[in-house]
């Protein structure tokens, strides 16, 4: 159920206490792949995870509109990316969350489609279901499931998701060049430390991964695995005894 | 251009100054219009803009991801209505254009669907265009074209243009329940000063004007009429010199 | 009644829960008006309402001390001219009226002479509103009475009133240079936009309107109007559920 | 020179580059004197300062505002004391200086009437000089003078000034009660440490020191002492070589 | 090379333009660890790594006094727990880097003994490099080398570098107690999401792992092969061309 | 009772509601001592206090570890001196202070061994009184005992104590050139109000006053002097009434 889409007394009529709220982040996907890519990715798994949901339990979760510029600054070196600070993301999340709370859906899940946006979800999750009335956790879809492939950037896996939600929205024609300019691996590691903090240290076109490995089917895998687990994540947070409710 | 929908190599070869950010709201607009009204119309208006300015000058502005949550807790005493604090909206709309700028998008213009977003946009572009590497300022559509209707909050305007937008997203049979609780102004006043900071104060059901007087043509009309506003803003944007040039 | 002139223990003995905070501001206002123009106008404009209140109600409301220094950064291109940014300035006045709450005066009228300080006042008083334990609005004088001229700046309308305040303040001899260096009107306006920030934009020696329409006479009227504009305000929000009380 | 009163090309023409602010506060002064006191105070020390330093020298200081609410917390239990934080003081201080420096005034006395104040002051000036455009220093003129008698609050110090600015400010007929509920000394002190942090817990009136020991003629010596003090300071201000040009 | 113990001049003295910040906590670690376990491990790792550091190339750098309190919240249920905000936390740790690059060492490797800073530290060492005057990088020793054992929480192998560092400080007679109410691993996982924000929602005691396998003599290889992680990044960082000579 | 030193079990069956927070500065003190002496000498004090207070009542305070760096920008123009902004200084002692309290230890002395902590330390403790849940005072060694020489900076004083503690920390060669640098006064005064803002506008070294006046004797009897003022500081804390009680 998206929450934008519906009215007020709609939503006043929802007896869930679960919300859902994707997240995601406009930057460079390499040569082939939108800026949008985790925008677009962050929807369409809350929606399959909400509908997966309603298909267990028969109960409707509103989803929040999706936020849309996150912790990018990583990406800055390449064309198009936007980026917020990370006290600016986690004061938007936290306030959305908190009015999410104010109408009674005080269990909320994050759903998030980007790496770099994860520490500060974690922080702000923490934040919010120890000050605030609400409980809040951050789901990241390529942590959660088995991609099959590497995750990379822009690679095989976010490749395959987005040909399977909009087929043009890949330019395939590009798809060499993608790979041809990729790194094999993310950052430039010492002593378990990674020195690079931008992507322009390491990757020469914003990719990190073989694009050229993906396939329709295997997004089309993706997104079915993936909102399995945000539905399993659903049940695990509707049934369970709050942190604060344990103190 | 939608800037999500490219890849960072078209966008670096956007030879534009200009870009054109919109900026929404969740919150209610009565029993029949949807939450995501204003969100709805800032993406609508941005688009027949940036479409207008290409047909008269023929070059492309992209248009960057609508940010849907603004400041809105005048509403929360109405069911699904998110906001997050004038602060934090002032923030994130200001770094996102940063980021915009930092790709040379450095002549923005806001494109605002929400009256409660007006003082925030105001005071914000004041910030970036005297602090920051940029020159911005915020178009409310209503504020811009002749509405021909009282413009209220769910009234003719509105309904008229999301009618005309998608037909469906108009709840048709709760029109005239929207009519009946709806008040005739926004506000309680008194000298000159509205003693009411919150909707709820005057309006039952959150809606101010006549919603049973919309059409979708009017909508159609309003939206033409939004769009030429803004290619004009956009024709006065390109051509000008900044504040900051005049120092 | 001033606050500052009282001792504690008669502010003790005041029976009221409103008080009366004026806010001016300390900028340019043209080659013939002080710098100090606004707070000089919100000072006399709170105390006739108070006054006017008293004659009315019999009982006596504490004016704070005016606080000097505003919102004006778009004035900075001329000389003298003093500025916090607006969230510094929406800091202080919060807090004063935290401090006034605190001692029973928990309905405060901020009584404003510039029209740069409204957006903040209009936000900050939905803030303490909304958040803390008082209820504010903010009554701007010349936006609550007829003033029979334009308003403009540094015009006929605040020349008169300054010029009834202490005639010696105006600079006769700078009007005709006044009036011709003025703009006939506020900002550099484009599809309902108005492209200036600052005022140096669209005015060569700091003023809109015409200051040599003045007189003594329309100051001493629009002093009463604004005074009993106050007055009836004060009765309102005396006389009023807050807010919060409808919760 | 009072910059309120003056045009903005008056102050365009003014050569200087000291200025000065007085900063007083809102709070309690015992029940015989005004709350206002230490607003009074500081703006009457700085007008004696720049009349002094004009008569040594021939130049004009144009003297800022007087900002009337401080760092007073600790006088919060008595009725009619206002105060903001003092994080919300140094920024409305920081900021009103960088308006004075904007224009040129970069060497700016802060005048200070409350003791309240003084920490605040040290650590904003100290900011100031070593991170934006303007040296500054805090002058607290009882800090600065032979003060005869004990300071106290509003004790034989502060009434004597007051009663020679305004002999109709003090209550004469409440000074043998003020000093039967003052208390002898600030604080509650062991081991060289205050354990009291609000005045309330060492006086019962707000008194501290004997405000019957006061009089008109000492009021005149403080204040004269104060101007010559002020125009010393004023005078190594200007001749000094600032810190940040020695790094 | 104690930067505490050294002189300014033997400070200024050093050629080094790397420095080591060392950063502990101060929390729960089971009934059988100090409280400042985490500083203690930070600071005796930092101490190795520039041992073997200047035993390879023969340059001395400079080692920051330890930051002994960090983020924490999540053992806040367990006695003595310290904690700051993760705000607080980044901006303690950004200013104490700036003022070591204010002196020329603006290569700052910081050595993290507490997973629970990790997230932080990854950001505010992001925001350094890209912001300020200096290129930082987060160790986390027990994320950097081969630790034999699970690392759990005041499990074997904290454990055993405590032990090995001062074997007084573990009370060996309360570590069955430790193994028996320790859980077996960190958090309480559903598809990926860890949905305990405290360690009291999974740890009885604050345990995870099992103390009973920690020897003196696994902390021993701990320490020295974590001061050769520690070693070969210092000669990474002083080589590496840094992240903005790169723009 | 170091609290780093204790297991939470132990912490938790301390009855005390009193606890220590020692904060040092790292800063320099001239060519002959080390910039850690701040800190040396702030824990130092710590203990020797509550070892006194356990031999005088009994009963055991913690001591929480020492924060290693504060206030003094003034001193930023000599090698090796670390610092915050007082905001971030203030911060991480009023959270520290916060989770100390939240373990019941909700009446806390601040044990300052840094001049330039004192105004914010003044500040702190006044807020956290006032607004959280603990009551806090700072106590500052040199400023609550006789200290029979000057204090100055790195001077007797200092020099003493410090070598006192660790009579190696005290560079004896550096003793004469020491002296020969200093200045006998810290600043530079001009009607009460000390126009330099740091401490390399006055002193060549970095040094005030004479150090070789020290010798650890003196250092013996001026800890043994700090130790009991700060025992009878926490017995008058512990048997105080609370600010907050009174209201």
């Amino acid at each position: 159920m998206q929450l934008s889409a519906a009215t007020w007394p709609e939503i006043r009529d929802c007896e869930s206490d679960l919300a859902v709220l994707p997240v995601g982040s406009t930057e460079q996907h390499g040569p082939h792949a939108p800026l949008g890519t985790d925008t677009l990715t962050a929807t369409a798994v809350a929606e399959a995870g909400v509908e997966a949901y309603r298909e267990q339990t028969g109960a409707d979760v509103p989803v929040a509109p999706t936020i849309p510029v996150g912790v990018a600054a990583e990406h800055r070196d390449f064309d198009g990316t936007l980026w917020v600070s990370p006290d600016t993301f986690r004061a938007y999340v936290r306030e959305t969350v908190a009015s999410l709370a104010h109408h009674g859906f005080d269990r909320v899940v994050i759903v998030n489609g980007h790496g770099g946006n994860t520490d500060a979800l974690r922080e702000v999750t923490g934040t919010i279901s120890r000050e605030d009335a609400a409980y809040a956790v951050a789901f990241t879809w390529f942590d959660s499931i088995d991609t099959e492939e590497e995750m990379g950037h822009g690679g095989a896996v976010e490749t395959s998701l987005v040909s399977h939600l909009d087929r043009e929205a890949i330019r395939e024609d590009e798809l060499p060049a993608a790979r041809e300019g990729a790194s094999e691996g993310w950052g430039e590691w010492v002593a378990g430390v990674n020195l690079a903090h931008d992507s322009e240290e390491f990757t020469d076109n914003g990719v990190v991964g073989d694009p050229t490995a993906a396939t329709a089917e295997l997004g089309e895998r993706l997104l079915a695995r993936s909102g399995d687990a945000l539905a399993a994540l659903l049940v695990a947070v509707d049934s369970r005894n709050r942190g604060d409710e344990a103190d």
